[in-house]
């Protein structure tokens, strides 16, 4: 090892060339903050033709990113290319196999197989280091890590996805549809296509299965989480959740449960909107921590994007040349636990529905019915605009209540005859 | 050095009984943390008899903190004695000087002594930490020394005491006087007596000192703070501010200006009643970082009180038990620059002015003439209620304007026969 600390980079998008940038032009305050230099020997990315607007001439290129694993002059491999499988893994699996510390964004490559991969960090005694893979800049996997220490976590919470964030605050601002508000978000570039990995959930519940095992010391299960995203969040909802004081997010939760399991749930739902988390609006993410010391921290910041992102892998960077090597998921792999998972059918907490019913008398004391033979408290109704015999939206609010007493409710409710619509349920998340 | 990490602990208050009992509960959650056990060997405090409602048995007792320092079975001190000088400073000084660690939560000794005792430890090879000193459990300094070692860091602004925090929020929910909710708060034990030190803004003051000192690589240098505390607020500016859409809070400000000078003031401010950090209330303590990569990130959490500030202590026994050396403000001590300091009264920026004058015509043509000569736009004004011949309130924002104008005129005010008292002028952060 020379006296600097050398990386090759694999993947050249935003968010590789911000961090060539970082390291070209801030080489003396980095000096000065490891203590050491901070080199690129080489790089890797689709295409060595493509203008990025940086020079790159004194790095070596290699074409197969793979090929940056198998060299003498790099230490510590930047994974940049994403996806859960194919030349990320392989560039990673080589990395570490080799002895070459790892940095990467790559949260659904941990998601499904962190654990495999601390273990094998671990066996060649380097680290994999992975601030960049969730929420952007803020610093929460160090947060959970080595700020927490003394805790223990009793819950995450986050809002994870800038996408979704994104669309849900545009339509609560403009009262627009779903729908209108993807394709514009497509169009600016906000929203991939296809948008189903942010919109369905799936980029939010791999970063959360992420902060679940550095906050409880388990092994990222994905398929542990129950996972629902965005589509079927309506601006009507929005708007009947804002006359309630809610706004809507999608919001993950990890948490330990009373009797000692681990919940895991990324799915939309509504928070008090005067509460903290209800600023987070528009491309933002958060990261709220339960700890038995500490109370309730959060962090928030941009969750996405070039700066961000490169930041939080500036910020690896500068551990990993200091030589500090924590454990991936902040215990050794060996043990990670593997806990008893929550069902989120038997979880109770107050609940949003929004019917589509016919306008005669009646309905409320049919819906009401269903609701008590399933032990289910009305906290509150909404019924406003009458139209004799059409159909008309009627809110409800429920108390505390079990999540399959109101699931098994809603399939009552929706099949009264004066019910047009399957219910729309989300949960109440209070702080 | 034994295989365990050796804890001398000086100071068994709250945090200290916290930061023992952590260390008593939670052996095994630690142990797979750092990879190694954490022990308490030795410990001091003022009284030996005292029932503290820990068992201290099987630690030796050091009546003299300062024996902490000397003894061959400490590898770290833990100083939570407080104070800028005394036993604090001699405490760590002489621990520093004999190789041994420090953890403190001392602010006050940091912003006075920070820059010399990091060279101290630098001499000697150990470290000084410090996540305690500043927001509580909230991972503050190991945000700003690592989470954000990519960025060059443009402003971080805090509200950085509780206690302030505390009576202002309350001042604000029920309407009533400074001195009264001050009263109360000491009866509840939220407030010490005598409340100076909070109140008038010197413990946030110390904070931000070394928030400063980390973000832009500074000798900590509380001289160069301008302080002002919450004792002027009254519970009529905080319902006007509501009025206008803003919450009254001492906030921190500690940010690069345009000319490259550093700034950095304490006193009470105007803040968007919208913006996340108008959702700071209460007991709550926040830290807000502009960082030229990460753009705005915001950290959230309780600032004071045992639970938290020991919890922050953990996370520095975790980072000094694995080996890890951080410079103490973030590069080296020879490295900490003597900035150019900004002169805040050539600072600009709108203000919240409210005047007490006799109801009678032509007042405000006499005060927008005055505002008008000193170059100062007027924004907007509330003059509402009538009672000719007596005073009335006149509260106006202006647009954007140079602090020693508006001082200037609001000398220039005071002095008008129609005025009644000196105009209570506040500045308006807009974020």
């Amino acid at each position: 090892m020379t006296d600097s600390f050398r990386l090759g980079i694999a993947g050249l998008g935003t968010v590789g060339c911000g961090v060539v940038k970082i390291v070209q032009t801030q080489a003396p305050l980095l000096q000065s903050r490891i203590g050491r230099p901070v080199q690129i020997t080489a790089v890797s990315a689709r295409s060595k033709a493509k203008d990025r607007g940086i020079d790159l001439s004194a790095y070596a290129w290699e074409d197969d990113p793979v090929g940056l694993a198998r060299r003498d002059d790099v230490d510590c491999v930047v994974e940049l290319i994403g996806g859960e499988a194919g030349a990320a893994k392989e560039l990673i699996e080589t990395a570490l196999q080799n002895g070459k510390h790892v940095i990467t964004a790559n949260k659904a490559l941990l998601a499904h197989h962190g654990a495999a991969l601390a273990e094998l960090a671990e066996q060649h005694n380097v680290t994999l280091a992975y601030e960049a893979a969730v929420a952007g800049g803020i610093p929460v996997i160090k947060a959970l890590r080595e700020g927490f220490t003394g805790n223990a976590v009793q819950g995450v919470y986050g809002i994870l996805n800038g996408t979704c964030n994104y669309i849900l605050s545009v339509m609560k601002d403009t009262g627009r549809d779903f729908d209108d508000v993807l394709a514009e978000a497509q169009a600016k570039g906000y929203a991939e296509t296809p948008p189903d990995l942010d919109i369905d959930g799936f980029d939010a519940a791999h970063k959360l299965c992420l902060l679940g095992a550095l906050a409880f010391g388990i092994r990222p299960d994905f398929e542990a989480l129950h996972v629902e995203g965005i589509r079927n969040v309506t601006a009507t909802d929005i708007s009947y959740a804002e006359e309630l004081g809610y706004k809507i997010k999608l919001l993950g939760i990890a948490r330990r449960t009373e009797d000692g399991k681990i919940l895991q749930v990324m799915e939309p739902c509504l928070v008090p909107a005067s509460h903290t988390l209800g600023t987070v609006d528009n491309v933002l993410n958060a990261v709220f921590v339960e700890g038995d010391q500490v109370g309730n921290a959060i962090l928030i910041g941009r969750g996405a994007g070039g700066g961000p992102t490169a930041s939080a892998v500036l910020s690896d960077i500068t551990d990993l040349a200091r030589g500090e090597r924590r454990a991936v998921f902040g215990v050794p792999a060996a043990a990670l636990q593997v806990p008893d998972y929550a069902d989120p059918d038997r979880l109770c907490s107050r609940f949003y529905l929004r019917l589509s019913v016919i306008d005669k008398p009646g309905v409320v004391a049919d819906v009401s019915a269903i609701l008590r033979d399933r032990n289910i408290s009305i906290e509150s109704f909404i019924q406003r605009g009458r139209d004799p015999g059409n159909t008309v939206p009627l809110v409800i609010v429920t108390h505390e209540c079990r999540q399959s007493d109101i699931r098994a409710a809603c399939q009552d409710i929706g099949a009264l005859p004066v019910v047009a619509e399957p219910p729309h349920k989300l949960r109440i998340e209070d702080f």
